[in-house]
């Protein structure tokens, strides 16, 4: 997220500086390759923008960003060890008169009630006074050309009216979309955990119409296809639901909410069913297979798609690794294709092999996990051609035609 | 919704039976007086449109459409009742070559599993041979002029391709949004469950929201509003969910799924929420007048509103009665007025009696439970006037300014 923000603000600020503790990557982009996105090739690095590892090249700063991940810990609680990080650092270079502005999905008062005082802590300087604090939650949406930094509006926030002031000022010649100034920061902090926590709700819903319409034996893409025909229905649909966003934001809200004596039961029912999908995916791969009559135990299941969704080549938290290892248990041979990850990234986080598409061919089931655009976008006989007759296709989100699905493959979709 | 339907229709076909049971209702409709809408003023009855309760009017029919509600019983279980007594009815007069359509709403598969067997059961004929069965649901949206029957496109489906061709050409001339035709009328059936459960669900979640943000101590009309600038974001608001349709639909679906071995947790957390809100409101007010030092017994809380929603008549299955039985068991003197109820109707349902306006001046509490225009639009002064100074105004659905809540006021909302 950081990246696209510092490349914004070098446009129309003079001296932007973009740091980042991963000397690897802060070479690479020095050098104007984004690691991230190979496809792109590079890109041209301003004059007015440097990237630096170096904490003391941050002092000369007098407006300080932070964009750094919010994740989750192993008991889903919120992690804020890097913005606890970020915070010290700032600590150590701020000076009188700076402003701190944070971008990272957080619960309502992190801002002020954890980074403020942290801050103040490492530099000896106070919130409010010496330096002040502003928020402006990051909607950069992964894989998305249409809406992008410049195309959508940026809510901002500042702990007082002069701050607010100071950070519009920042953001407005980079956003031509606008800029919405929230009430406080924690209603700032607040609209950024309720957009994503809708967005996983509304996902979970369909999840859950999903399980029930195929027990009635109604396809639920058609449902949706006719529900989307009234006005004020919202077009979600049924999948996998990973990320850093959408699976994990709504955690930094159930964790405050809790400590407040609430348990938000609607949040939580959601969390938990998107979670249990992986487990509904294998679980069905493993049932059309046995109706094929060739036993289980070995057989080759081709999974297309990694990433946590479709057109990108982040695998943060993806889903499709659980479904992977949930094969492995009942004994199948999985073997995973994603021309969008890094193989050796992959290796490392999973233990899991990507394979080539070729490596795919002759399998017993083919799961397509990941509708990216490089598997539609073949001829959908290549596709095809992937699975043995008689065979399986497990299309998690409805993006074949079932009409298209050539004779001796039996289809299923979530 | 049976009304409008047969106005429409009447548009396009030359002989439009409209049947009910009630006479009194029958006798008005037939001298062109719609009792629900008493402010309208009288209709023109074309020459296309009869009213009858005469069962034996309806024999020359070749096309039956059937709109009785379907609501729940004191279990929460669906009462199809209504629908087997139009089934009864139906079969009781239907000849060789008909049609039946269904627009009720019902779980995926009573037409085909409940009605059509039924339908045969009284006539003796042979659903999909001797009679065929249609669906298309209902999409009327009480008190929207907006989105009327004309505008909005319809769900059309049938057993056959044959009975969906002729379901679309009911309904082709009378509705130039146009049609969309379902796969099957299961699809269909469950496409309109879809889009009720849909809002019901994000009623919930800003609901939930809501409980999180009053302890947060953020207003969660400011995150609303923020969050709505995204350009994904769907504006829900906290508030009362009731009527015939968002608090009874969702409960057709989970007995259906619950009968399959699926216990739906998205949905019934959604519905538990949305049914405690009510109890909220109580004691929140109650809460609020505690502050206000002068005791709580016996002291007089002022209900503007009654209906399930704003600018409705319709009362069926408001949560501002059971507001006003939770302030009496508080020991509290609760005053409600509605301009728009019946107040004969309400008091048969509810065993309370609406007062006037002027019967609401000198409340300690006034709670805007229904923000109809009537309300909104009398000066601001008119209505703070009601309440006594130290008093407490509780605008349910926030849709007062609080800057505009005059000193001595104490201001809530969810």
């Amino acid at each position: 997220m950081g990246l696209p923000l510092a490349q914004a603000l070098a446009g129309a600020h003079s001296d932007v500086i973009a740091f980042d503790t991963d000397t690897a990557r802060v070479e690479g982009l020095s050098a104007g390759m984004d690691r991230n996105e190979p496809e792109e090739g590079g890109f041209e690095v301003p004059a007015s923008l440097s990237f630096t590892t170096e904490v003391s090249d941050l002092a000369a700063a007098s407006v300080y960003i932070v964009t750094v991940p919010t994740p989750i810990d192993g008991d889903q609680r919120p992690d804020l060890r890097p913005l606890q990080a970020a915070c010290g650092t700032i600590g150590g270079v701020i000076s009188k008169g700076d402003l701190v502005i944070f971008e990272s999905t957080v619960y309502p008062g992190v801002t002020e009630e954890v980074c403020g005082p942290l801050i103040s802590e490492h530099s000896g300087l106070k919130a409010g006074t010496d330096f002040t604090l502003g928020y402006s939650p990051e909607r950069i949406n992964p894989g998305d050309t249409v809406h992008t930094f410049a195309t959508m509006m940026k809510i901002v926030a500042g702990q007082d009216a002069q701050t607010l002031d100071r950070v519009a000022a920042i953001y407005d010649p980079v956003v031509p979309a606008g800029l919405h100034r929230a009430t406080s920061i924690k209603v700032a902090e607040a609209a950024k955990v309720t957009e994503n926590i809708q967005r996983d709700l509304n996902i979970a819903l369909m999840n859950e119409l999903a399980l029930i319409f195929e027990r009635i034996g109604v396809r639920t893409a058609d449902v949706i296809d006719a529900a989307a025909t009234k006005w004020n229905f919202q077009r979600f649909t049924p999948g996998l639901v990973g990320g850093h966003c959408i699976g994990v934001d709504p955690y930094y809200l159930i964790s405050r909410a809790e400590a407040l004596g609430y348990y938000p039961e609607v949040i939580r029912a959601a969390r938990r069913l998107n979670s249990s999908m992986s487990q509904h995916v294998a679980q069905r791969a493993v049932q059309m297979l046995v109706h094929l009559g060739n036993g289980v135990a070995g057989r080759k299941v081709g999974v297309l798609g990694v990433t946590f969704k479709e057109d990108v080549t982040d695998f943060r938290n993806s889903q499709v690794p659980e479904i992977i290892r949930q094969l492995h248990d009942f004994g199948l041979a999985p073997v995973a294709h994603d021309p969008h990850a890094d193989v050796d990234r992959f290796r490392e986080e999973y233990g899991i092999e990507l394979r080539s598409w070729e490596d795919l061919v002759g399998v017993d089931v083919l799961v397509l996990a990941v509708p990216h655009h490089a598997f539609l976008g073949r001829p959908r006989d290549e596709l095809f051609a992937l699975a043995r007759r008689p065979g399986v296709i497990i299309d998690v989100r409805s993006a074949l035609n079932p009409a298209e699905v050539p004779e001796g493959i039996n289809y299923w979709s979530l």
